[in-house]
């Protein structure tokens, strides 16, 4: 189950790991399977583990006063399942992040990362661009929020992520997109034409 | 000039750096000055360094295509000016860092960052535990932008950044909080009664 994770962090680094570096990750990382509609994270709860997905696939929401489920992230295979602002300070989240389909992950404590990324120069490098990675993609997310009609946040967003169309219900792609299932479904027939 | 620099990521990431990594840090970061006015990177532009301000003061922003800026970013001490898709992308950025008092950077290129992340533990710490900081603070000013009125998000900015008060004039706060400088100065008056 680690063999996957230490491919990630060898590629996205393109850095080799040691069999020292490789011992010390399997040693750390820990194990975790949830079944569909289990929870990684319930709001009210400090997010204590980052998680790296192995295999399933999952999503982030918060729920608003009226119970509206907003979604504010998706996830599969190779995305990390996290609330930074909890995790860091130890507050409760306002996320729930739930599994879509059986899902398996590799977990571990901030303190733990910071453990790995002072002694992993792979890892402290994969955790850069990752971040970076994801500072762009929530700049482009926000700005597309703000200034593009429905019809074009759907086109970015199918031909950034082809294969999230695939794997979530359109349901779930409405509420990503902050739009109705009527008017996603009403986007994809034009698209189609 | 450099002293700054290495005190500043000693603490960061409560790590000792030996004389050998002070001394690949002093070799690495360029020293820049920008006096009022001047850019450290201009619209179109790819942004080619990332700059730790050691002394001045600095604001990003963005203009629309009535000629009205937006400000997304105000810099002093300490915080790094960058554009992160520019830079990773080498595509031509969107924004404008422009130098708002006379100004003193250390600068380095992606490249460089990422050779010190590799090989100085403390380096890397400290971007981890700054991007951190970062994404905990865009996803606060992005719900803050959603879900608040202008005498919330201001209440919020102030007390989050007395520093920014003293420092900008009125009319960056303004567009930096997305609101007119009539509404600031009416909102200013109430705060202070």
């Amino acid at each position: 189950m680690h063999d996957k994770l230490i491919v990630y962090i060898e590629q996205y680094s393109t850095l080799q790991l040691t069999n020292e570096e490789k011992a010390l990750i399997v040693a750390t990382f820990q194990p975790k399977k949830l079944r569909k509609k289990q929870y990684f994270l319930q709001e009210g709860d400090v997010c204590k583990y980052a998680g790296f997905i192995v295999k399933g696939a999952m999503r982030q929401y918060s729920v608003d006063e009226k119970g509206i489920e907003h979604i504010v992230q998706l996830l599969i295979e190779n995305y990390w399942a996290n609330d930074r602002e909890s995790s860091t300070m130890l507050t409760a989240s306002k996320y729930n992040i739930e599994a879509c389909e059986d899902t398996e992950l590799l977990i571990l404590t901030r303190a733990e990362m910071l453990d790995l990324i002072e002694k992993i120069p792979a890892m402290a490098k994969m955790v850069f661009l990752m971040d970076e990675r994801n500072s762009i993609a929530n700049q482009r997310r926000l700005n597309s929020t703000i200034s593009n009609t429905a019809e074009k946040r759907y086109e970015e967003f199918a031909s950034n992520h082809p294969q999230f169309i695939q794997r979530f219900p359109q349901h779930t792609i409405a509420s990503f997109l902050g739009i109705t299932k009527e008017t996603l479904s009403r986007i994809r027939k034009q698209a189609t034409k």
